[in-house]
């Protein structure tokens, strides 16, 4: 088994801090997108998808794409659930996982590659307008984040989850893209610095 | 427990295929989207995100996207699965969806929302070109897709899961929002007369 990543990017980050948190060690290759790396044929031949992370099973099967890794991994090796445990908390977890994946990840990085030089001649297509739609989708994000953890420790509630290794990616990225956390949202700030002290964050 | 939805739409649709797949009946109610029913203070006290379809819980809780909502149902009632069995094939699963999701529905539908007269002024915010931009995915969906099932029954392997209603919805949508399966796709147009027959897709 192998994880294809690029230690630099937002979205290899979460699988990182995942397995982390379940204590799993996998080795690693660095794909170095910049450079086109990840457009190769040979890097096609394992995920046609030409992105990163993907994790190459012994059987031959590529899995693209950073929830789907995750619940691989959170099958084979239940503890500590990552995902929820009953039903109703499966259910909240892969909300405000997605929640959080569209209106902080996806919003952020659409903001950097349509509206900022982005990745330059990597990802040549822009449409500025949109990127800025997407700037204010991440600040909306942020203050529904803030409101939220004023009564809860964790984003989905009251257990650390893939839902807050989302947001804690997503966030970071969005600051370093020059989205900078707002001094009024106390709540997603404390949460911040909660999670970030987490042994798990700097993996 | 009560499910809000709107039957006229793609994603509400998803739901009830998968429900009916489980043989699953649930209350339900329809909220008039075009009339803006999911905007009103009352709807939003259910579910602050506006949108449909969510379930709301016995315990007050709501659900609301299509992918936690099946997680829900998935984790409550096992039988059929329609996520995965093995960890692999559960991590299959969740990617087909996904591309399908982001690759067919969310581009079929951003095309129709910023390139059509799509909900008028429901959504008045458009960018031609990106909604341009997302036709051009829609197709190239169709095509992976169709190669895909060159040599499977199912978009994700050898049994029938959420995958498949994910494409279902997205492709007949797509269709109806003017993008023709185009017919050199003739495995996709093969498997989708095929999953169009199950009683599951007229729920």
């Amino acid at each position: 088994m192998k994880l294809y990543e690029f230690e630099a990017f937002p979205n290899p980050r979460r699988v990182r801090v995942f397995l982390a948190e379940k204590g799993i060690e996998v080795d690693k290759e660095q794909v170095d997108v910049p450079s086109g790396a990840h457009r190769t044929e040979a890097f096609r031949a394992i995920n046609s998808d030409a992105t990163v992370p993907c994790l190459a099973l012994d059987d031959g099967t590529t899995i693209s794409q950073c929830v789907p890794i995750s619940r691989y991994f959170e099958a084979k090796h239940p503890e500590p659930p990552l995902m929820g445990k009953t039903p109703s908390e499966q259910a909240e977890v892969a909300m405000w996982q997605r929640r959080v994946e569209e209106g902080l990840m996806n919003a952020a990085t659409t903001y950097y590659h349509h509206a900022t030089p982005g990745l330059g001649k990597l990802e040549p297509f822009q449409i500025k307008e949109w990127g800025e739609k997407n700037r204010e989708r991440v600040f909306a994000t942020m203050e529904l984040l803030d409101k939220t953890l004023a009564d809860r420790n964790y984003v989905a509630g009251d257990d650390y989850s893939i839902a807050d290794i989302t947001t804690l990616c997503a966030l970071d990225f969005a600051n370093y893209a020059g989205m900078q956390t707002p001094d009024s949202c106390k709540n997603l700030k404390r949460w911040h610095a909660n999670v970030s002290a987490r042994p798990s964050a700097s993996a």
